[in-house]
């Protein structure tokens, strides 16, 4: 009944976070209803997503011409204080407060059991060697104070502990069960400075 | 701080139906993530939607090899009965049940007002041209039973009221698995009228 092309593509977008498979068939119909030229501006625009910049030191994705971000290129920025955050989206929450001069390590997404995937690893790795045997003053576990994150800091803590003389996470300022990704910046603010 | 092609895509997505500004960024970062194969397939089958046929007749969307739709290209449905559904979705629902036996106008997305887009006068007068001065056996407004619903069907019955004998609405009650005793009174009153 459902054209072939509406199939595929819902089944694409089922995927993506937050889209259930009923929303996503609803999308499929509604790009079908839009005009051939918006059509494909969109899909140019997915397309270029592909084409994106990931930092050598920290992987955020940016647009510089080098190959580093523009925090971790900032010489006024601390070497010696790194947060770890899961996504990129963290990252710009805790950024926006103006109050962190560290640096950042976008771990990528973590999974529930604390297991880490061949991303996390791939990171981690490329962040110890960075340092060479250097040992930073402080490394803040930046994740969400839920379950997964819980799990996910400890696995972090026991595999970052000699990379540096502190090892935090963020202050029970965010509400147990939150997400970093939603606080207001004025919860982030308090939970850095109340970090332990 | 977020990079032009996440905020550009980010944009593009939060006119997406059912897809707020946050969730649109959500996604956007979450493709950036993704292999570039899998990013290429997305937009590829984005931009196949724009080469999507639509039936000439009750304007669904479709595959085949004609200008006609399986539904109109069947003559054993009825042309005497039509129902008039706003979105292809809504056709799908309908035929699923495989009861309804005459055919359809998919007459596109309906504002809150009653007040008639292009694309929905333009299938109608398609419709009617299609009928050439022929008085149909029923049509059927198939629009949910919203206010939004009942104001354009107000407006459809006027405009269509001479290419029909008969001229219904879905019938109002207690949806399957609904209990009584939570019905709203609205609801319970049509189960009442509509008894059989």
């Amino acid at each position: 009944m459902t054209p072939e092309k509406i199939e595929k593509i819902s089944e694409l977008l089922a995927h993506w976070p937050g889209i259930g498979p009923r929303q996503a068939r609803r999308i499929a119909f509604y790009i079908a209803d839009l005009e051939k030229k918006d059509i494909i501006e969109i899909a140019d625009a997915i397309k270029e997503i592909g084409n994106i910049k990931r930092c050598k030191s920290c992987f955020f994705i940016h647009n510089e011409a080098g190959e580093n971000c523009l925090i971790c290129a900032n010489s006024k920025r601390s070497k010696d204080l790194v947060a770890i955050v899961e996504k990129e989206t963290d990252l710009i929450t805790l950024e926006k407060t103006g109050k962190f001069l560290g640096r950042y390590l976008v771990i990528g997404e973590l999974s529930k059991d604390g297991i880490l995937t061949n991303t996390n690893n791939a990171r981690i790795e490329s962040f110890k060697k960075s340092l060479g045997g250097e040992i930073l003053e402080e490394i803040i576990i930046a994740l969400s104070p839920t379950t997964k994150g819980d799990v996910n800091a400890s696995v972090l803590t026991s595999l970052l502990e000699k990379s540096a003389k502190k090892i935090s996470r963020l202050g029970r300022g965010i509400p147990t069960g939150g997400e970093v990704e939603f606080a207001d910046e004025e919860t982030i603010l308090n939970s850095l400075l109340n970090r332990k």
